[in-house]
């Protein structure tokens, strides 16, 4: 069974939906048989790398709130992710565009290590508040995940490197009818928005467990060469192999 | 949209059906946007580490054929795989337990190298009649995908390293009612058997991509924090963030 997680650095919403689905998957009978892919979402799409500035002030003047109340909004969120046991400080980190470290969770996805890479960004950006929006500390981030140093370089010196990558996972988010992150996808059948409690992600895999499909595919193409089950690997008569 | 394949490195029509779907594909307008995963299976599961011997040998005993005959149906799948352009040299590879080598190719695929190195044990079985059931050949054939020397040697030397991802693959295998291989799945809802012409894998891409679930996912779980496209992450009125 596969989830797909859309999300975006830059939500608190998916840094803590993530350990709730986490606690909900370790709960889970059959969750070694489950695969967890992250996917791309920018919640500012727009803003141009290097733009970037305190996430209190962005609060505050999109929502037309005071500094006071902006900091009352991010005190709400960090108690919520205090009470998964993760790290949220609230200072004040800082806000800017996420799509070079898309790009670069795309390289570390290639690498068997977008977790690891997804894991140690939340953390800097939310319990640390170092500045993900910094090259530098998004390629030593890269490299604390376990990627190549120069690998990581080449990506981010070069725009169109996994910007395709980032793009795709954009519009699948925008056919399956995603507006908001973290959104959860099991086996592209059941959706979740939202970071749940981890009850729900327990009934949502329970479900989607129970609903995978089996045996039920359709198929396709006629007789074909093939090796059966007992070894037997000739011609169906007449094929030539096709 | 996701392919998945499954094979086994001992099954001279994998090798050819890889072939011929990775010509489809190529041919495929969205080819940018499959994601190929190679899965396990085992055509002769019940045969021990190291009970290796000639794939001539094991045709005639298996098959009550003269080893001229056995040469013949070799012969034969040797004129298909240099068809499409793939060494095949036919002249007395060896046949054995492929367990291993599908333990190493989920650690290559946990290192995002599973092609990588499955074409190399395919080329070296198959047109170089290297013994890959050899684990000093697997190892090196690891270290040219890419893999960590001292990595492959830890997985070699356990055998309950990812032993049970390959049981795993080989359970779904089962329950999707796949008895031969190749098998191709596409998103779970077609699947396709044997080394079909690449006329039919660009069919069944098409079709499967026509048809790829969009905007009909089943919504489970109520309300809950989220982030939107606007870069809104306030919580839903009265949840507190559940």
């Amino acid at each position: 069974m596969r989830v797909e997680i859309w999300s975006d650095i830059a939500c608190p919403w998916c840094y803590i939906g993530k350990a709730r689905f986490e606690k909900g998957l370790a709960e889970f009978a059959h969750r070694d048989e489950v695969e967890v892919v992250h996917r791309s979402f920018e919640l500012d799409p727009g803003r141009a790398k290097g733009d970037t500035e305190k996430v209190i002030d962005m609060l505050a003047l999109k929502y037309g709130r005071t500094p006071e109340e902006a900091r009352g909004m991010e005190a709400n969120v960090a108690a919520n992710a205090q009470a998964e046991g993760l790290g949220y400080r609230a200072e004040g980190r800082d806000h800017g565009s996420t799509f070079d470290i898309h790009r670069v969770l795309h390289l570390a996805k290639a690498r068997g290590l977008q977790d690891e890479l997804l894991s140690l960004a939340y953390r800097a950006n939310f319990a640390e508040e170092r500045s993900v929006f910094d090259d530098a500390v998004l390629a030593d981030l890269a490299v604390e995940a376990g990627l190549d140093a120069d690998e990581v370089r080449a990506v981010l010196a070069d725009p169109a490197a996994y910007a395709e990558e980032v793009r795709a996972d954009e519009r699948e988010a925008a056919e399956l009818g995603a507006n908001a992150v973290p959104f959860f996808v099991f086996d592209r059948r059941y959706g979740i928005s939202g970071g749940q409690p981890s009850e729900v992600f327990v009934q949502a895999l329970e479900r989607a467990w129970k609903d995978r499909p089996v045996s039920t595919l359709t198929t396709l193409g006629g007789d074909a060469a093939a090796c059966d089950a007992d070894g037997a690997c000739e011609v169906p008569q007449g094929t030539s192999g096709v």
